[in-house]
């Protein structure tokens, strides 16, 4: 089977993302590094636009779209950084953005949404209200394209951009050989930059990091095929709680990804106070379990160095707060 | 009076620290863009390695040592971000370090100067013991060249290439004219960067940024003389309380800076907490002064655009957790 995408649409992506997007740093320290036993290599994404990744892949789509279906608008049902990755490119495109967002989404992430420019449309989670049927609604009253989270081509390409900066980056700090941790939820970024790096630098292979519990990404690639998380909530990696691997994603990531890795709450904490203590970043907890794994998994991980990426920062002070009592 | 470096001495600062130093990126966030009603351009210091722009100006003194003196070793006093950077600079170097700290500095800056190789020598603040006095002794003993933290040609000219870089990065952002907001105590960093942007972009205007009541620079300006503190205590801005200006900045900075500006403690740490939810960066309380003026001095600034400096970002977590609290 065709893989959904190719280098050729990562490298488009990249073209239209130049002079928008950031390119973040890599960042190191020697006190993290002695930490893991080994160089840990720490792409920043947090300092991304809207603070984090999505950006890329909603900057990616937009922009790909045909004139007419940008005159149009999009819409895309997000409660979190998707969200204000698709209404910040919009904005900056001057296209009209719907974004469905669950009634009882955090304030400062509804508020953050509206400053961007997006029309929010509320739906009542509790009441077993499908977004899908509200969204799929509105957008065909309206012509407005949907922009899926992760299983969305052009969000994909976007995505992996970030891998083509890490091939470049790593180059410059003399890492060849390293595995690629990378955060991961339905998949999107991971398969980007799992493709970026098979062109670009092949001694990088992406391994994807997820919440102990929830990590339908590992178990699927060992069974060979999608499998299900039991459930979706419990874990304050939300951002990264998916049902299961993407049907696009996937099969990219089994041919390229090695075995996934797992950590605990705690440990994602943990490493949200490291980032915090040695890097000068912030990282919310999905964004974080990359850099845990580096740092507390370091037995299942080969090789000198490791490259991880902290994909997100949008955290909410009290949980940050938690991060600090940590350090 | 010939001043105490040139733009010659910025330049060959900058190719020293070429692969050394980080490039720190030049932040944006429409929501601080809209709090201060201008753009907001954030250089990111925190994210230079040892945290804060003190690693340039301590590799660019150690690398311009004759070899000999290199051989013999530096040593500094400092109980914060100088004795990191110097300390850091000179493990890379190879070359051995002496710090001069008070015994009740924190114990993480302690562990922090020790792990990056140094030779930690305390002294009794309270006791009244000299820092000079000891230092002098032993740098005498062992030929140990002393790296002043702000008033040391070399210093200055390794601080002036964050200069080099807003002068460039500005440009990118398609800012031709602003006031550029600096957190200011000795006046190695503004008067650095002051002589960087009059080579390299003159339409950008170094601006001194204090703790009210340590407003030393400002007063000084205006006097047309260097004036100190009445008192060295009591600000949360403890990086940047010093004595008075600078013998060799202060020239450089009464040629070339606006007027000074000054914040209390309460709207650094306000600025800390926008810059956590923003920027996603980690900012202490000196290094947030000029954020802190760009936000909530905005009726003392001038222009359609205003640059500041986050200088450092070595924070212990209580600290951090007040800003939090700001949020």
């Amino acid at each position: 089977m065709t893989e959904a995408i190719t280098i050729d649409d990562i490298r488009a992506a990249q073209r239209r993302l130049a002079s928008v997007a950031r390119v973040t740093p890599l960042l190191e320290s020697p006190f993290l590094n002695a930490l893991a036993g080994r160089r840990v290599l720490v792409k920043a994404e947090c300092l991304q636009r809207t603070g984090s990744f999505k950006f890329r892949g909603g900057w990616s789509a937009v922009s790909a779209l045909p004139e007419a279906a940008r005159k149009r608008g999009v819409i895309a049902f997000s409660s979190g950084n998707h969200a204000q990755g698709v209404a910040h490119a919009a904005e900056l495109m001057g296209v009209t953005a719907v974004i469905v967002m669950p009634g009882d989404a955090p304030a400062l992430k509804l508020a953050n949404t509206r400053a961007h420019g997006a029309e929010v449309v509320l739906y009542d989670r509790v009441a077993g209200e499908s977004r899908e049927e509200i969204g799929g609604r509105i957008a065909e009253a309206r012509g407005l394209t949907l922009i899926r989270p992760f299983d969305e081509p052009m969000v994909m390409a976007g995505q992996g951009t970030c891998g083509l900066e890490i091939a470049v980056q790593a180059r410059e700090a003399g890492v060849e050989r390293a595995d690629v941790l990378v955060c991961c939820g339905g998949g999107g970024l991971s398969s980007g930059i799992a493709l970026a790096l098979e062109a670009e630098a092949p001694g990088l292979r992406v391994r994807t990091c997820e919440p102990a519990g929830f990590d339908d990404w590992a178990r699927s690639l060992v069974a060979g095929e999608r499998l299900a998380n039991p459930t979706e909530s419990g874990s304050i990696c939300d951002a990264i709680v998916t049902p299961s691997p993407g049907q696009l994603t996937f099969p990219i990531l089994q041919r390229l990804a090695g075995p996934g890795l797992a950590v605990t709450d705690d440990e994602a904490l943990m490493a949200m106070g490291q980032a915090f203590l040695r890097l000068k970043i912030v990282a919310e907890p999905g964004g974080a379990v990359a850099l845990a794994a580096a740092l507390y998994r370091a037995g299942e991980i080969e090789g000198e160095a490791v490259i991880c990426t902290v994909s997100g920062g949008n955290v909410d002070p009290a949980m940050f707060a938690r991060a600090l009592a940590t350090v």
